[in-house]
Formats: C-alpha cells, sequence, structure tokens
C-alpha cells in the first residue's frame, strides 16, 4: 500500500481547516504555519475557559461542557451558566461536580522531518511555550504548549462548595493567566515572522 | 571537542542518582529502567501534594514551597501547614497567595537513538500516562507523565479565601487523582517487565 505523502496530508489539513475556521486569536497564526512549506496545523485552541461537569468519579472521558469561553469572563457569566445548568438537569441522581478550568492555548503542527520539528520547537520555547514538546514521532508532530492552567472544582450534587467571593477571586485567576497566554501567542507570530524558517 | 557519549552520560546520571536517591514510591521503576541498556533516567518525581507561596502578580518563578508530600494528605494537615507559614512569615508586604497543586508523577527518560525513544513511548502511553512526550530531540529524552493535576487557590494576602470545608472537599480530589497517578506507576512497572524492550 503507498504511504500518504506529507503534501497530501497537508493538502487534507488544509481543506478541513477552510472547512471548520479557527478561533479569532490564532487564525493569523495557522496562516503563517501553513504558508510554510514543511508545516502544517492539525488543530488548535486559542485558549479558553471552560466550565465541566465531571462524573463524581473524577473521569473526564464522560464529562460535558457547560460553557466555553475563548476570552475572559465575568464572574456574574460564571455563576449564571452554573445556575442554568442546574436549572435545567437538576441532579441527575448521580453525584455530579462542576469545576472550572482554563486552558492555555495549543497548537499542534505536522513538520516535515526531524529538522523542521526541530526548528518549530526552537520558536515555541523562545515565544514562551515552555511545555512545547514533539507529541507523534511518527508524522512529526510538535505539539506548542505554554503552563498557564487552573483546575478548580466550584459545585458537587447541585450545591456550590464555595462563596460567590471565591468564585470572583478564582475567575480573576483565571483571566490573568488566559491573558498573559495570550500574550505568547503575538510573540509567536512574531518570532513565526522574523524567525530562522 | 569530543562529544560525551551515550554511555558517559548514564554513567554520571547514575553516579548521581545513587548520590541523590529517589522517591520510594517511583525507585524500583527508575531501577528497572536504568537495567536497559539503551536507557537512563535522569530524574523523576513519584507524583505530590504542595502548598506553593506565590507573588502576587502569578509568576512561579518566584514562587516558594511551604509544605510539599510524596503521599495522600489530610485537610488537617494542609491547613495546619498554611497556618504555621502564615505564623513564621504573616503579610510580607506583598500581597501573597497560596495554593493546592496536585502534581502527577513525571520521569524523564535519555534513550540512546530514535527508535529507543518510541518504544519507552509505546510502553508509557499503554501504562495510562497520556501527556508523555519526546522534550528533547537533542538527546531522545522521553518525558513520562500521566494528566492528574490541579492547581486550587487557598489564600491570598495572610487570609483564607474559602471554608475548611471546601479544603477538605479539594484534598479529597487531590488524593483521588494522586491515588489514580500512583497506580499507573505499578501498570508502568510491569510493562516495563513484560514489554517489548
Amino acid at each position: 500500500m503507498r504511504m500518504i505523502t506529507f503534501e497530501e496530508r497537508k493538502k487534507r489539513a488544509l481543506k478541513r481547516l477552510a472547512e471548520t475556521g479557527a478561533d479569532a486569536d490564532i487564525i493569523e497564526i495557522l496562516e503563517r504555519i501553513n504558508s510554510i512549506e514543511k508545516f502544517f496545523t492539525t488543530s488548535s485552541c486559542s485558549g479558553r475557559i471552560v466550565l465541566l461537569k465531571i462524573p463524581h468519579a473524577g473521569s473526564k472521558r464522560e464529562a460535558k461542557f457547560i460553557a466555553k469561553w475563548h476570552r475572559p469572563v465575568s464572574a456574574a457569566e460564571v455563576l449564571h451558566a452554573i445556575d442554568d445548568s442546574m436549572r435545567v438537569e437538576g441532579c441527575t441522581g448521580e453525584c455530579e461536580e462542576i469545576w472550572l478550568i482554563e486552558q492555555p492555548p495549543i497548537i499542534h503542527v505536522a513538520c516535515r522531518d526531524m529538522r523542521s520539528a526541530e526548528e518549530m520547537l526552537k520558536i515555541a520555547y523562545a515565544s514562551g511555550f515552555k511545555y512545547s514538546n514533539l507529541k507523534s514521532l511518527k508524522h512529526f508532530i510538535v505539539e506548542i504548549l505554554s503552563t498557564e492552567r487552573m483546575d478548580v472544582p466550584l459545585c458537587e450534587c447541585g450545591r456550590m462548595l464555595c462563596t460567590s467571593e471565591y468564585v470572583e477571586f478564582v475567575v480573576l485567576r483565571a483571566n490573568f493567566l488566559l491573558n498573559r497566554a495570550k500574550k505568547k501567542l503575538k510573540r509567536l507570530l512574531e518570532n513565526l515572522w522574523t524567525g530562522i524558517l
């Protein structure tokens, strides 16, 4: 069986990206990376704050998103989304938890060879993405990733575990981390233009 | 200048490990990995729950450990460590925060070549370490890492942000995640013996 080439995989990935689109904060970066022959992007997220409903056992596999924001949020928005979720679904019998999670930007880049992967990693590190790594050795997939992350439980079994003052503090910190991570996206875009590529 | 060989680097790493030792939960794994010619371990942690004091700006670079446990903890231990820290240091003027952080096990393995790195990654994934990756392309350093992680703020400026009931819940969850991650260490050890190496 003929192996699918890098160029064919790139063509498919670009078609998929054109169909699905990407977050506004990250689209310029994807376009810049995809304009370079030896790279293409396979998936990405510009960084977000989410509310996740998790079964009591703590398995994120069966988790369900209550809300997703790719921007800073207010405590009122968070409390409102939690209220809505409780009102609509109530307690489903199984004792569920709601967690607020802040996730940094993540970009997966397929690279033509090991040398290209090294170049992409160098630029990612130089832009502050300290958790960047080579995810797949088979297809030289570089994961561009930074460190800003929070995982905070807020509710259990349909009741708040903490005060709204605490939610305000957590939201403040989550926004701070999200903004810091988003600034790194700007550095990454600059370095992708001025870098050694 | 002569390049230092894999064997020389391994010798140095084993000497360092003999001097510094390692966590009880992980030592058997390190010994097994180091018994295989084409691998050696460079650093590791068996998973832990820590209390970290962080300057207001949120920079972990200037963070200071208040307490570290490589085992499940009780809420009383956590509250006691926070109390102690506040009593001894008080508020230093700058508005500091205390966070409880649960971190999964992490092992860095230097591999002789790309093929060995692929084998080690395969075993890591099969043992449940889903965030494993190739950290350094220069020296083929595989990072064995799983997903269990919590980062929860508890105090600000010398005052608790939440109730002791909330601390109890957070500790319960942190212990659950730590135990789950530690079980993966057992699977990893088994797979290192029965695997394809």
